[in-house]
């Protein structure tokens, strides 16, 4: 149950990252969903590198192939299993790494809980595994904009390192304003900013982190469950899912720590006879329950842990050596993590939105 | 399964505020632990009021009462169910606010959702109910203490408003010097300075958040379920369960999303002969996974909602109306809060170290 | 986990036999259904002792108090906790069995299992915890009552030891028919036998065991979960709990195996535009999910263990010894067991028909 | 969740009868298990059609792919994905039934709960998908002889219609007894009369049913996790999860409800030191936990629904209409059922001696 996201559409994770295949399978997909495999696929290019101005070299086709569970495009009711395979797969590279613990990545720590591990590639602790988990997630998409047709959910690149927008700044995009940009952040001036910072960073061998913003539209009021299935904490699960994440804020976030609650809290009033708040610190969640307004919350991503700059380390005898990570690797992930914070959001509501059918009798 | 916590050490948590009792039904308890009622007492006092200088005035005794699964102070691997009673439940005071949504309150969610809803004392959305929830904890954390006699956890407020600690104060402090402390500040002048601000804030019939900072050690390295029960997942869940948190972050936490690969990585050393990290940007935890540092981590909290001051909203009906809340509130629930973090991050810890039991054959 | 029934309506239970009380947590209630504890207690009442000729002598008020979860008698959507109290725990009738082995009882595998046993009683192993479950089940089938207003479950006793009765007398019979029998079995003739077998078994120190027939009427078409929560499969689960249950069989059952696919086959047909089949050897479930025929299954019992004839054993140190059990047991447990399997039938299908509700977008 | 056989060893499923694959998730595997792929083929191929006299005329190579969790043969402790492709799916044969309601079938009910259907080969309702499920329960199997060199788990068919072996020839045979038999029933007279049986009831285009009797040595006492997991109710969930399977009895099973508890009774006594009981009508399960002795149980499965002969029935659109089933079918499936029940046996028994790990501190 590990490897699973999820109560009720839940989605189970599988897959090395120099395997045969990853994968993932939904169970408790509702009948009746049409499903466009093109925009499936769209979602997990969007994930792939190659987009960015320095990215990895690694070129995956990560061509979707759904499995079962869909007939005709539509979804049955059944499981629905989703293969990727690996076919750029060099594990060649990283025979040198075999013995040794890369800072900042799982290696020691998986073996020590293992007793073995797949060094390559990272095995089961790469990034590239999200891969089917998006496929899932554009999936999950499809099926809550189904039930609620206006529902969007968007993310952005707040931050790239120090160079970020300002908090006035988050705002709603439109989806083409965030993906024609190379780094995903709407504001050109911005983007450039991350361009130019990106370029220097990748002379310099080394890497960078930054931040997303996320921003739920039109979800109706009553969606979360209390009182450990709240909204905020089942969100928060997943983006700590995510690899290199550090940190999740929601609503006013860490500064709301600092506010009065006069400062802090938000006034109901109606708006066009629809309950809403004149603010809204709360980020559209109230008790661990939507109110309607915008969710938004903010996900903080570490930089990259391979940098191609010389580093101390241990390797499994013990012995302190000096490695330089080469390989096939991106100076920044964070705009590819776009696609992932947006399918793990869109899994996480679709259970909430679908458990929310049997709250009452 | 929405008001259980933990996956194979499990609680489930019931109750409403201002009904009969509030309680906890653990599952999983591994048989063979000693269960000393006095010391599960001591962790729920830590939560009531009238500790700090301006607390709530409402008074329950909060006597643990365990119904089941204990027998002469052992652990009989059967469910312990925790009863606490509900005495000083004025619902009186509650009965003006029956058809109102306070600001910030869970209220409106709860009525939307459920289309019914318990306006005493909050129901089911009052911090109270996690009363039961800190005696759960304080029982698994002395299972985790009799499987690993060096752990600890220690959490300790780090600010309340804008009155904080430095980073370079964040250390391990003693527990004495947390809970001698008026405000669980462990640092004396920082501490008196948020008790000239509560009382300030007070005098403004305004209210305060705050941040904790709590500091795991010994916990060996392995603990952690990857891929989506990653140790900062789980404990990110549980901290964002709790009532007014709004935001999460471990190591280096939001501040990694601004540093270089190279200024965020802790190269890995022998020390004693033991494996570990020169720096602890990644907070104890890398791929998911315990790596025998000290795991560290901040939760953020807003302000309380009910505040002494007029605030604008509206009733059932939808007619604007101003309300200034009386009752019985605190100032400032972060000191309370400190058992909460703990019970729950207790209450994940023991979920993990059972769990990796059986991680290998 | 490991005490609970039921996947998103869940009733977890806790407590020992002679421990301070019994109880049992509702976690998935949907809100707004009416909660008669009157009807609860019912329900409770027909498990009691002293309702037959010859019957334990232990003599409980078993009054059904909820906790929680319930506000003016409507469900609220949260937790509801039931606790029985244990008052006529005797527990020093148990003292000479401390360290003894009763045959057929779970005395020696709950040592091996825990290392530590309550052996009063039984402790968690007793039959007396499902008086808990009966009441949650009661819950259970008042909400699905409001779902399906024509819905009954409707078990009574088919067979005590070798007096039953004829398969072509299995039908529906009324609640009072079941319920004004002494043995619950609505054949009069039959169960005037049963009080004869019973009489002449006590006066030997003997027990017997016996069959539950159990049909249930008017459940839709389409309930039920493939391919691991099929109908019959959550039934067979839920019986196979019950302590002495042995055998369980659904539809034509043990004897199908012996039929030919032409006489085991239901024809479908057109019954007032309802699809029907002409037979029902399917006992109402086809592929795991309902047809909307009538569903049947019979559940098998053994007899009771503790018996007043002496029995060679063995005790703690491994010393051949003879018992004979005194205490207060009945001869025959099997109509007492009517509610537990109406019970926890009612907790099955309100799981699986609100599990439904998702199962189409 | 409702694909998954398991609670911490867990065993997702996927696919459809004719869909481009059918497959299974391991998720929980330990790590550190040499995983045998001919060992799991040897499985996997004792489920397939060809090997009794009369058999279904589809013939799949039914090739075992590993997609993940497997490293040079040991496990990773990550999710083993497992793929078998679908190469021999004749959907054209099903064309015919694309409307009709076969009886007995899963396609009514299908069509009910979901609103649409995969007709061919029966979809999701296929007994086909579980090849993918023996593959697990193989390398379950395997994991449970490294824990418990000792342990067997042998099952073979005691009766295919009325042609069945007495009770005092159900003992313990060898693997090979088992399967050098046509029918899986190692006493080879009985088993050329199941030929005879099968012959003859191929020539009236009829099908029959059978029961397999299965019999578990040498697991430990200990074993089992009351009181909503007991490993009879866990055994008797997988058991009913077969497609066929209309009842489940252990130990002395149905005819225990005949006996006066003096006959019933397990008297215990001391064999080689080790705790013993002289009779095990208990079937080796007492209070729900394994008591050291041999653990038995009968499964019965009614005759395959597809029959030969002329059947009536309804189509969609609710017309009376007359069919007879013509595509690849067996007369009688139970011979090839054995690999299923032994499968799901060895997940059960793996998850139950995973989960008794953390039974105590």
């Amino acid at each position: 149950m590990n490897n699973r996201l999820g109560n009720i559409f839940t989605v189970t994770s599988f897959g090395e990252s120099h395997g045969k295949a990853i994968g993932a399978v939904i169970d408790g997909m509702p009948a009746g969903v049409p499903i466009n495999i093109d925009e499936v696929q769209i979602w997990v290019n969007q994930r792939k590198t190659g987009q960015q101005i320095y990215t990895s070299a690694r070129t995956e086709a990560d061509e979707v192939q759904i499995i079962s569970g869909v007939k005709n495009g539509i979804s049955l009711g059944t499981p629905i299993a989703i293969i990727i395979e690996n076919k750029d797969a060099k594990s060649a590279d990283y025979n040198a790494l075999e013995n040794v613990y890369r800072p900042n990545h799982a290696d020691y720590t998986t073996e020590v809980k293992y007793g073995i591990r797949d060094h390559n590639g990272g095995g089961r602790s790469s990034i590239r595994i999200t891969a089917a988990m998006v496929a899932a997630g554009a999936i999950a998409y499809t099926a809550l904009q189904q039930l609620i047709p206006s529902i969007s959910v968007l993310s952005y690149v707040q931050a790239i390192g120090k160079v970020g927008m300002d908090t006035e700044q988050l705002i709603t995009y439109s989806k083409n304003e965030i993906f024609t940009a190379s780094n995903r952040c709407p504001v050109p001036l911005i983007n450039r900013q991350m361009d130019e910072l990106i370029k220097e960073t990748q002379l310099q061998k080394n890497t960078l982190g930054g931040k997303i913003y996320t921003q739920i539209n039109n979800l109706p009021a009553g969606i979360g469950e209390p009182i450990f299935n709240k909204l905020q904490a089942v969100l928060a699960h997943a983006m700590l899912s995510i690899n290199t994440v550090k940190a999740f804020e929601y609503g006013s976030g860490k500064q709301a720590s600092e506010q009065t609650g006069q400062q802090h809290n938000d006034a109901f009033e109606l708006k066009n006879n629809i309950v809403s708040t004149t603010t809204n610190n709360s980020g559209g969640i109230q008790g661990g329950i939507s109110n309607g307004m915008p969710i938004y919350f903010t996900t903080a991503f570490k930089p990259i842990s391979s940098i191609g700059l010389e580093q101390h380390t241990l390797n499994q005898k013990g012995d302190n050596i000096a490695i330089s990570i080469a390989g096939r690797h991106d100076v920044c992930a964070v705009p590819r993590a776009i696609p992932i914070v947006n399918a793990y959001t869109a899994i996480v509501l679709l259970d909430m939105v679908l458990q929310n059918r049997i709250s009452r009798i």
